[in-house]
């Protein structure tokens, strides 16, 4: 197979691994080169590439983007993956995947990745917890375990992992409990200063999260916060957690202006390609979601007629692509009758091509964004784009 | 993506698509180029392309080789690929796959295709079945739904899927049930001649198949009698269903000079690899078996140390291949740590990983073998191979 990147890059991983510690030079510059509005076009450097921005990057949970080898990932333009520390932490246990060569070598993907603190999972997946001042108890959700994420905790295992971009350990309230909110900052702020303390790899860039639900005072208090320990990059919690796209879109007008200019803005957890648009538009840099591979494995697909269902009879003689104007693998090979076939005969490759088609429909909508913000065009082509994509939130036939 | 094969083949799909029907001349030439022993090395001319054999073919039985892509087969050195008559009637139906363009369309493999008689299938995995001179009566394994398949029927569903090469319908009997073996055998022999008389399509080459059991009398006379048909091509069936490998090795024994010379010889549904390197000094052209396949979706990898466990806890830190000497592309990209976490995290893609392994292994040991024919070093190498492969035949660690 031919994979002029992988070549490239597993140079470049070498260099940042077999390099003395002391010469290695933290690279994490951002450089805005275009704004157009709120909407921003620029490049992170990272020591496995220049990420350029705005990317949405697929979640590879269990340090694989599910149902694809890297070829493939690489195949629908990602160039940044993130994996979750929750997961390796339990599973296979993040001093191995260390011992492995660090995640990028474990699960040889050697662009840019990003791991999360594992703080949202501990909330949301695993079966009980306790959250103190000190960090927070819970039981995993594979064998039910005991076990214990403090700030430095999540930072050493996120050492460990070894990913470009990690984040600080915070805590995700529900946005509309507004005292829980506060005091859910509040904390977060403070396991934000003992992230940055715990943190020990130059080569990693620690973001620091924003939190404060959709209370646009709290939002704009966490982001002066955040902003001021001045760390690389910043990224925004708590947002694609239950509150409306109203309030979503409203908290992300509130942090447009107050976020710096001169850091990459990641918004975690998002989303459909209705939100990619209205992120970008208002200032983000970073994207990643589950929802392109979850509805892949769900036989939904991301298309201009609405989210198709492709077991649905309809599709049996269909002999079009998914998506006629859309360049990825599955769309430039496959009839949406035979990937019908494959669902209905319950053959796991239909989760292997919709994955293909619904990341890379994402990644290359964002590209498409970057490239209309660096000529002048992106606020033209915005209604275009909402109107292409209207109908992709929720289900279509 | 880099697809030079398949751009290639498209536009050889093409002309024997497009082309009217009276112009397309049957390809179907078999050229023995040199042989050692009983081993012999040739190539088989298809409307998709030269097959050089001996060959190994993935089984693609729902119109997909289980969780690979045809990228990803082409990647394994895969030349042919099988697919299932019995199958592809009942799900998506043999109709819809010929309006559809035929198999090769529908898959989006454009190499050599073969598909089986549905025969085996009707016998091993349908829930009910009734046989009588005419065809036999059968319930789906699906949804229960009655259904015939007759020597007609089965052409007529092959032609309709328009593979390559195509199987005459066949009764397969328990090897050791001699009352049954002949019985069967004289039926397979009348259903060949119905079989040829049924089939319509010129650029689809029809094989009988001989069958007889162990019993080497029946099988010289089966030999004799589907050869008179001169069919393109020979299958042997009835094999590898139950008999112990000493009786299956003197079968192919008694065939080898029993068969014309002058026609590729398919070993159906076979095998592991002592069974191929056995089957190849025995004058074997074409091998499908679904083991490699199989075998990946239970986490097995063939290997030099045996088939491996990859689930095996001693697998958890190991840096190594599957196997250092194999040039696929999970052994020349992943660790057995990593396609272990795979496996114990139950993600899919230790299947797809393993599948690419296990069928690159069995494909190049049959290339192997082809090179070793053809320079004439066929018989020195057989002891290293049958020792480089001997415990993949059983569960090793």
């Amino acid at each position: 197979m031919y994979r002029p990147f992988l070549t490239l890059a597993t140079f470049v991983f070498s260099f940042v691994t077999f390099a003395p510690a002391g010469i290695i030079t933290p690279m994490f510059e951002y450089e805005l080169i275009v704004t157009q509005g709120h909407a921003r076009a620029g490049v992170f450097q990272t020591p496995h590439g220049a990420l350029e921005t705005p990317v949405f990057a697929p979640v590879g949970t269990q340090a694989t983007v599910k149902l694809l080898t890297p070829d493939q990932v690489e195949g629908t333009g990602a160039s940044l993956v993130l994996s979750n520390t929750y997961h390796l932490y339990l599973r296979p246990g993040d001093e191995l995947v260390r011992d492995m060569g660090g995640v990028h070598n474990f699960m040889q993907w050697h662009g840019p990745m990003l791991t999360d603190s594992g703080g949202f999972q501990v909330f949301s997946l695993s079966n009980t917890n306790k959250v103190d001042e000190d960090g927070v108890t819970f039981r995993s959700h594979i064998d039910g375990s005991k076990h214990r994420f403090t700030p430095e905790k999540s930072i050493e295992i996120q050492n460990n992992l070894g990913a470009d971009i990690i984040m600080a350990f915070d805590e995700c309230a529900d946005p509309y409990d507004e005292a829980y909110i506060k005091k859910a900052m509040d904390r977060t702020h403070r396991w934000a200063v003992r992230s940055v303390e715990a943190h020990k790899r130059p080569d990693q860039a620690l973001f620091g999260i924003v939190q404060g639900g959709v209370n646009p005072d709290l939002r704009v208090e966490s982001a002066k916060f955040i902003s001021a320990l001045d760390t690389p990059g910043i990224a925004i919690g708590g947002l694609s957690v239950g509150e409306t796209k109203k309030d979503m879109y409203a908290t992300l007008d509130v942090l447009a202006p107050a976020l710096p200019q001169n850091k990459p803005r990641y918004l975690m957890g998002v989303g459909t390609p209705e939100d990619l648009i209205e992120g970008v538009r208002r200032g983000v840099d970073i994207f990643d979601c589950v929802l392109p591979t979850r509805l892949a494995r769900h036989h939904a697909a991301f298309s201009p007629e609405g989210r198709l269902n492709l077991k649905n009879a309809v599709f049996k003689r269909d002999e079009r692509p998914i998506d006629e104007a859309c360049t990825c693998y599955t769309c430039q090979t496959f009839t949406r009758a035979y990937i019908r076939h494959l669902v209905v005969a319950k053959e796991l490759l239909a989760g292997t091509l919709l994955s293909i088609h619904n990341l890379h429909a994402l990644i290359h909508l964002v590209k498409d964004m970057r490239a209309s913000i660096l000529d002048g065009s992106f606020d033209e082509k915005v209604p275009a784009w909402l109107d292409r994509w209207a109908g992709n939130a929720s289900k279509g036939r």
